[in-house]
């Protein structure tokens, strides 16, 4: 009755080597709908940035020699000549003992080699005293000095945020290619399933999993395909799976994949194409029913029905996978290093995730504290998680008062 | 020529006192497009989760107290009774010596107090038989242990996440209240900004802000209005200022900040409405000119033209009022503990901000170094930080090798 498990290092490789993921493609977008997008080129600048040597405050265009020994009480007087404008050049040359009006972002002109910051001035007329000396190349940003041409300034893979937009934006880059998003068909499986906003009859829950794992699903970076809840009659699964194997890229559904006698997940799966199910169970808790099939070129998660398993398994196993489709790079897990508040127990020859809110003690450390202590809710738990302690297979136990690491699951608030 | 400059922490409070950011507004959304959105209604259960007590295995429903001394070797023979489904109301009624055979998720028939898992049972005809004994209560989830009725169970001002969302759907609701995204028009000053994607002239440089704000926006839970680039001409910018104001609940603009001869911005903020003007220069490095308006009830922000300036005053001070206006709680950065590899120097009397990259040393410590060091880039040395350290207006220096507070931007990839 008992059958030996994969351990979840074997099913990770096991993934790897039968779906090999890869980026789906490739597609031209404007740099304005760049954010959270993930980068499909390398970015080499094809111009310096900046192109010209800019003053980087408004003031007066010198020559550094001319200001040497300028102090607040002994003002060294120049002759003012000409005004530079942001955006133009300009045929202004300043000559021995001249003085440029300038503002900044605009091209110091000829013979110029520093800036004097307008507050450390005072102009009458054509004359300007100078309050403070300035060295060389003084509030100057040289050409080249941002950004210089032919440099790599974004590598392809790179999620694109604010920063790396006001990059591209400033090489001109108007329009960027990114990885294609994966799409991602997600339902639900059950009897005793209804869908949320419905009259709920006697024996029956609402679903959960279709909701929480198509957000799951957004936050991965992937489109989700909200197909909503099937009842697990072959008929119908194999028809809910046909349909989203033509209108996604990976499918993942919920629940019906235990061993009970309407388990027909693993049989609808068997029935679509080559080669099936391939993985069928995990060593892990929770999440031992995992079942993965590969249809073609498709892979099917169908995750337990439990919620907290659920979306605990997509985040061990799925995530990766849409990410890696949607060309991210592999992203770890932020972790955290925590002590525990009591004794963690694994699952007999299983690698336990156990679920932890984290707290400051007395003493001001962070605390680990296990969310079942005292329920052992299905929805709730993760809800209420942090982030999890990992108990690998040959370890029976962590102590209460051990140093652990946590890897956190969202962003605390 | 010098003037007192209001400091961070005067700034932050002048801004509250006098707009006093609040929601805009509540709408109603269905539970699938609620990823990333801002729940406003506290969910108080309006029943149990879950409705009844469930089988949370696949096995046989029992009186534990029959299975009571069953074990590998001696096994306990049960009588089959009847089979209870999943989504179904079941008449079964468990007697002595009698085990009903059950799914995970169907309801526990009448007089079953626990259940054996399928794996520990052998069936023959109309016998089963129990290789284990099980506690009452043992794999079956009572009615409400995952959440009781009248339990609040989120709160205003939550983050939907895929967690959050799954809760909500778990107790059947289909719509959610959420805040209303605030509007946020962005635009860039300087008549040498050019939009990216056109031919850059001699003088001229790409427009950064517009669009490295925008996506700023997008990540503080804002919707932004992109306006692109006008001349710092009073008429144009007046007219730009009008439109942005007319369709947009804050405004966010660049450069023409500073003292120079074309500063137009504070006059045309001061055209347009009572307050006007309300704070004009920070004592913070980099971000001194920022100027703060308030048009009627509407904030416009006059960030400087400098594309690292920019973002980080955007980070510190309008990220806040857009996530306070979005109804989203507070947020703190997240915080990491590092050593400086080198003395970074306060500018007199302002609270300075040094972007810092995080590495490791080799005695494995967080170290973090200055992105300056070196370069002095305008768009980059943001781009490639993983944090900020905060030096504040009365210290003069952070030594090499003392510990910092780092305080991150984003992930770190």
């Amino acid at each position: 009755m008992f059958r030996k498990l994969l351990t979840f290092e074997e099913a990770k490789k096991i993934i790897l080597e039968r779906f090999r993921p890869k980026p789906l493609g490739i597609e031209e977008i404007s740099l304005l709908e760049g954010g959270n997008r993930v980068l499909a080129q390398d970015i080499t600048a094809s111009k310096n940035i900046p192109p010209f040597d800019r003053s980087t405050v408004d003031g007066y265009a010198v020559r550094a020699q001319d200001t040497f020994g300028a102090e607040e009480n002994r003002p060294i007087m120049l002759k003012a000549h000409g005004t530079v404008r942001a955006g133009e050049t300009s045929k202004i040359v300043v000559r021995k003992k001249e003085a440029a009006e300038i503002v900044t972002g605009a091209p110091i002109p000829e013979g110029a080699d520093a800036v004097v910051m307008i507050e450390q001035t005072e102009r009458k007329a054509t004359r300007v005293r100078m309050f403070s000396a300035v060295a060389r190349h003084e509030n100057i940003m040289k050409t080249g000095q941002d950004i210089g041409k032919g440099e790599t300034v974004l590598k392809s893979g790179k999620l694109l945020g604010s920063r790396e937009i006001g990059v591209l934006a400033a090489l001109g880059i108007a329009k960027v290619k990114v990885y294609v998003i994966p799409r991602v068909a997600v339902f639900s499986t059950g009897a005793e399933v209804v869908e949320p906003g419905r009259s709920l009859p006697a024996g029956k829950i609402y679903d959960t999993n279709a909701y929480s794992l198509s957000a799951a699903v957004l936050e991965s970076g992937g489109k989700p395909i909200f197909l909503g809840v099937f009842p697990d009659n072959f008929v119908k699964l194999q028809k809910a799976l046909r349909h989203a194997l033509a209108s996604a890229d990976v499918v993942v559904t919920s629940g019906g994949v235990s061993v009970g006698p309407r388990d027909v997940m693993p049989k609808a799966l068997a029935s679509l194409g080559k080669p099936g199910t391939i993985i069928s169970g995990i060593a892990i808790k929770p999440g031992k029913p995992t079942t993965i099939g590969l249809i073609r070129d498709k892979p099917v998660f169908s995750l337990p029905g439990h919620p907290t398993s659920a979306l605990l398994v997509f985040h061990l196993l799925v995530r990766p996978i849409i990410q890696a489709m949607g060309g991210r790079r592999a992203e770890e897990d932020f972790e955290v290093k925590a002590v525990t508040t009591t004794k963690m127990f694994s699952a007999k020859g299983r690698k336990t995730f156990v679920m932890v809110i984290l707290k400051r003690d007395k003493q001001n450390r962070t605390v680990a504290e296990p969310v079942l202590a005292g329920n052992s809710g299905a929805i709730t738990t993760l809800a209420r998680a942090d982030g999890y302690v990992e108990i690998p297979e040959n370890v029976q136990f962590v102590d209460a008062n051990d140093e652990v690491a946590v890897r956190l699951l969202g962003e605390k608030q």
